[in-house]
């Protein structure tokens, strides 16, 4: 029997949120504040991303994979520094209205990919919101004392490698917004569902995490684009880039869609959301680090090599490629 | 000159916020994610609280203030858990068309505050939103190993106190609303001026944390009413608490307006917005931590005894009142 004494805010807590506070210091999430000691000898890695229903995400996207993707998101930044995830707060805001069962249904999802990253909620804030639906989220990581993975530490002769494949996202969401260009872009129902499955579930490479903590020089997650984010680690690492874009690794639907509409290219080098990690080695870390992301399952490709200069050069047939909008923002 | 390959984003962070981040954790903003360590021997604590425009504060407030409302909500968890402040994430959602004037005082209040307590920018996220203005802050703090103080650990005999005066913020917002109430209250312009004060900035208690640290048994911030969280407080340490309404302490401009209208004692008592820190501690170490607040110059005034039983029990005249709304919610 519910306490009369407790709050909307207090049951729905109880009833969908309490389940993912696996954490001892979520404290069940009765208390005000949550507690995290981090492993011996470690530092705490902090990041915090969000999505907001219209900007990041379609109203009638599945309320599951909503709770998914934030989560994702911030574990993704977490990889590429090379941290293990210790937990998450979030902060949440509904609509007056929102239904208990997308409540239910995007709880269920998050705390699915909390206990399959070993990532479990601590706390966090719920406030209704005359606006969309927004969920923030803030996630902790460790990693050694003073080994995080960062994008200034570039060096020339590197070797530029990524995970997976670039631009499924990009592509993904061009297609959920018009359901036509998949015959357009001539792909089968496979590929039209890769793309799209990209977009609403990103793929976090958190297996790969130890392997970028012994072995990259420097490390970001692409989330607003290849092009936009390679920039940034050269701008913070004071170094350029030449990528050739001929082996950026695209899946058989990007490369499929690209084949049948060349200037998609662009889209999938500068949209946002893939949520792969961007890296620089030394070329004779490349063996060893190519062996362990094999042992972790993911994909790894070289695209390029750090040199003296400023920027990301992508080049195409011999040419650097321009771009109308290098990187994607939601800003 | 701004580098034609920096978003909007990229300037705003980098003109706003990039000169509250003088944390060295915080890279300068310019890295995926931040660093924190916490001092050797001691535990995180973490919360996370925010503010949603035309839920937590009128469009018309004055930005400056918003930025240090948000904060100061959350290092009043920190100062209730015996916490001191090591840093926050900020995450920033802005209608598009927000002026750069507004940015530009939000982040200054921020600012300001961030050095006033001793809590600086980590790191924080920027979109874009449809909706209104919502900042959501995640802050950090520390307590030695295992000593976070904790709601669920009051003892029966314990005395109940509580910090500065209830009820302003609650008649505040009340008279921000409707300032005709000014007179039908009987407010004087300072009376007047320091409810709505109290509404538009908290005073965290922070100089009290380390006296809560060391002398209390149970402490929880009061967000949502006195009422209302002291009776969580209550359930969380499977106890029962009896408070005589005469001593809970009041300002000038709360009496005044009680005794011009009688029924607002219960907007002052279940009222939201106090950020005064409630906590239980055994008698004798009542006078010490009297003595620890007049060193720090918080006004703590004792309202009550912890007994067994359940919930928490307000006395007027002999008479246990009950309330018809005894916890304010957001949600």
């Amino acid at each position: 029997m519910p306490d009369s004494t407790e709050s909307a805010e207090e049951r729905l807590i109880a009833r969908y949120l309490r389940p993912l506070a696996t954490h001892p210091g979520a404290l069940g999430l009765v208390d005000d504040a949550a507690l995290l000691t981090p492993p011996p000898g470690c530092d705490l890695v902090l990041k915090t991303d969000g999505v907001i229903a219209g900007v990041h995400f379609f109203l009638d996207d599945p309320a599951e994979g909503i709770g998914r993707k934030a989560l994702r998101m911030n574990l993704s930044d977490l990889a590429a520094k090379g941290a293990k995830p210790l937990g998450f707060l979030l902060a949440l805001a509904l609509p007056a209205g929102t239904e208990e069962a997308w409540i239910a249904a995007f709880a269920c999802g998050l705390g699915d990919d909390a206990e399959r990253y070993g990532c479990p909620l601590l706390g966090g804030d719920t406030d209704h919101t005359p606006g969309p639906i927004s969920v923030s989220i803030a996630a902790f990581g460790a990693v050694p004392h003073g080994r995080m993975v960062r994008r200034s530490t570039a060096k020339i002769g590197d070797r530029v490698l990524v995970t997976g494949t670039i631009g499924d996202a990009a592509l993904g969401v061009k297609l959920r917004g018009d359901a036509s260009l998949s015959a357009r872009w001539r792909l089968d129902r496979t590929m039209a569902r890769h793309l799209e499955e990209r977009y609403l579930l990103p793929l976090p490479r958190n297996a790969l995490a130890e392997a970028v903590l012994h072995h990259a020089a420097a490390a970001m997650d692409i989330s607003d684009g290849l092009v936009g984010d390679l920039g940034k680690l050269c701008r913070a690492s004071a170094v350029a880039a030449e990528i050739d874009i001929a082996r950026v690794p695209l899946s058989d639907a990007a490369r499929a869609a690209i084949a049948a509409e060349p200037a998609l290219i662009e889209t999938a080098l500068t949209g946002g959301d893939d949520y792969e990690i961007v890296l620089t080695l030394a070329p004779e870390k490349l063996s060893t680090f190519r062996a362990a992301a094999d042992a972790a399952g993911v994909l790894v490709t070289e695209i390029g090599h750090v040199q003296a200069g400023e920027g990301a050069c992508f080049m195409h047939n011999g040419d650097a490629l321009t771009f109308a909008r290098p990187s994607y923002s939601h800003f």
